[in-house]
């Protein structure tokens, strides 16, 4: 298995290559003819492996890409999911390579996606083509693949609750989270929830003058700012009322074994260029990351924001903000309160509308599962090390839900680390990672399959 | 000559549709050819009026138009000054028809620069041509347009610190101003200072992943709005050290007799789509916009401001921030006030930028000189009624240079009204307003020459 592996490592990454070259960007219409290629290219690679069933499932928005090879119904079946589409690539001026021109240099690949999650889903499509070279898969599996995370799944879970026959599973194993290093391997048990909002603060039903009307109307670029200030106190706490009332208070013991995670603040923050950390008073930086939850402003845009001075009162101004959640928080009673705080804070002289995106739950994974074994077996082997596990930050809203709708834990067996910059421009994905996942993957299925029954 | 102003408004209005035509933005370079065609056609159309040395002197940046007609030495010589570039006309989609394609609908005319200040400019030209017509000018006349007003008249200080013979006046003329309502004629007799900033707010080295980094790093977009915020107190005053150490504390009287101003602030309301007045605690709207300084955001901008939703923690946010000052305050003071001021807020974890973009002086001009009677007396000839001394909120930063640097008074006789839309979408100026400014401006100099040597 490791020759073959070596043997075509490069046609490996030409696949993943091509695959890159199409800008599957769900957020934006005019990639719409992309997410279909994108969709068509994984379904023929599936096919090639030897993925039975293979097809584009229509939903009201992106199609899902379903596969399935059923070794024996008395098996146990492992469902993986993961997106092949990407976030914008804006701000493109600070690509070094175009983000959909990828480049492989210093044993990283370069494009939008290379990581999150295209690069992580292609791991699993190589490493069924692995398995079916070298006496076939040791249980049953189901694929499925889906066009619109970076826009909030919105479609998926339609699909999940109509599907609850064909997706029947006994465990989901997803790739898209990252390990603390490549000497440091770890496994995700948490994940933070989201509530997304935009924001939208109007003043004047024009934009004005700021002599001649400056200090006698509410402006609404310094409303806004005065808004979204004080929605955190002078000890980064948020101040919306109930916000942290579901909020897990962990013990001083677990608050220890959390923060035994391998992590230093020196290298965090030279990492990105930080001269300070910064956040919730009291709380480490693993703490603040893994089980706090958080509010900060993904966008703000209002007034003249072109070359040179205009002095000009805007007519309106607007945010985009977001809060990522902890266990028992839900995004439908943070998302109710984040309205209802909003729009109570604004000044007499301007009017509020706060429109509210995708939503996700925060989720905890079990550590005492035979699927976690097995995911935590098989990284030693490939890696030397038993994996530590974490809480990350990030969202993968459909962990909740494909427990809610399906009954299915799921195991976080991801490859990418915090530095592959995803959602950032120069998104990377690093040719190591890449080829570990394919190694590594195969060892979870023939462990899983041993243990199953135990 | 009313009926040679009855014959001819329609030409009148015909030329100055077609210099609106030329899209003479200062403030991006793009435009630099238009900027010269506007010069030239101003000075093809001075020159056909009958104003003689008529030529663009060069300067570092954009020319300015000079043109004078000296009758006789002994005269008394007004100096008019004016501008012939305009605010950039974003943002278009707002506007109902091109910026630079005028029209001429409901008895106004449409287009960027038909108020601010072009239009305002033409009815002297035109005014020239109606005293040429009807006997020639009652006194000298010099005439000065320059092309950078709206990028902060950067070069004008040094062409007349060059020029002090050349531009040797007895009063300064200027239209770039407006009345409180056509029955309600009036003439600013206070302007207020400017001092301009971009302000730039650097955090993490790039974009970051909200989630994976969310609570831990300092969000630049949530600190700048952090940072503005605190520059106003609960009440509205402008909290930077210092700030109101120079302003003018006025007496019970003279408030009283500011507030005598014909002021409604149910319309004031009502005009711009309020529910609110807003501003400063303790003082009336008249007030806030004439005699208060203020601070003002006119831009701001960061993070994904695209369709839908991105988690990405920015790695820069940025604004553009203007101060409008009273007497005694002066734009140097400030501008350092200020630079030191939102530097000492920046928390640690963030580092923060200051670029200072023009300032300007505020200013006071007096009501009982010859010139401003003269402008009084030909208003009330025109429209029936006496004008109110009104202390507007604009700046024209070149009255104070004028004062200090020639050591000449200034009369502000502007026929605008400030719901022409002057720096925002759909500017236009009144046919009405356009007119009366050519019938009123030959009183001007009729009545100035008259009581000059009284």
């Amino acid at each position: 298995m490791a020759s073959f592996l070596q043997d075509n490592q490069d046609r490996f990454l030409t696949e993943l290559v091509d695959w890159l070259r199409i800008p599957s960007v769900s957020a934006d219409p005019k990639f719409h003819n992309d997410i279909l290629k994108a969709a068509e290219y994984l379904k023929a690679r599936l096919e090639e492996v030897g993925l039975e069933n293979v097809e584009l499932c229509q939903t009201a928005g992106n199609p899902i890409v379903y596969g399935e090879k059923i070794v024996d119904p008395s098996l146990p079946t492992v469902l993986v999911y993961g997106h092949y589409d990407v976030q914008p690539a804006d701000p493109l001026e600070l690509w070094t390579s175009g983000p959909f021109e990828p480049v492989i240099k210093d044993e990283k690949i370069y494009a939008r996606g290379a990581c999150d999650d295209k690069g992580q889903v292609y791991m699993h499509v190589k490493a069924f083509e692995v398995m079916m070279q070298h006496g076939g898969l040791p249980c049953n599996v189901k694929v499925m693949v889906e066009g619109e995370e970076e826009i909030g799944s919105n479609n998926l879970g339609i699909f999940v609750r109509e599907n609850k026959e064909k997706l029947k599973a006994d465990v989901i194993l997803i790739s898209d989270t990252g390990m603390i290093a490549n000497d440091t391997p770890s496994i995700e048990v948490g994940l933070r929830g989201l509530s997304y909002h935009e924001v939208e603060v109007t003043g004047p039903n024009r934009d004005l003058h700021s002599g001649l009307y400056g200090g006698a109307v509410a402006n609404p670029i310094n409303v806004l700012c005065k808004m979204i200030a004080s929605l955190h106190d002078e000890n980064n706490h948020i101040t919306i009322p109930g916000f942290y009332d579901k909020v897990d208070v962990l013990s001083d013991a677990d608050r220890a074994e959390l923060n035994r995670v391998p992590h230093s603040d020196e290298e965090f923050k030279q990492s990105i260029g930080l001269p300070a950390t910064y956040g919730e008073e009291g709380y480490t930086t693993v703490e603040r990351i893994g089980i706090r939850p958080t509010l900060d402003v993904n966008g703000i845009w209002g007034g003249y924001t072109g070359e040179g001075a205009k002095t000009v009162i805007a007519s309106k101004a607007f945010a985009k903000i977001s809060m990522r959640l902890v266990p028992h928080q839900t995004s439908e009673e943070i998302t109710a309160l984040f309205q209802q705080h909003f729009a109570s804070i604004a000044p007499a002289g301007v009017t509020v509308q706060v429109r509210p995106h995708h939503g996700g739950e925060p989720v905890v994974t079990p550590t005492d599962s035979v699927a976690y074994q097995a995911a935590a077996k098989a990284i030693e082997t490939t890696y030397g090390k038993k994996p530590v596990p974490t809480r990350g930050g990030g969202s993968i809203p459909i962990v909740a839900m494909f427990k809610s709708e399906l009954g299915i834990d799921t195991v976080l067996l991801g490859f990418g680390l915090d530095s592959d910059a995803i959602h950032s421009p120069n998104e990377h994905f690093g040719v190591f990672n890449f080829l570990k996942g394919i190694e590594t993957i195969p060892l979870f299925y023939q462990n899983y399959a041993q243990d199953f029954n135990k």
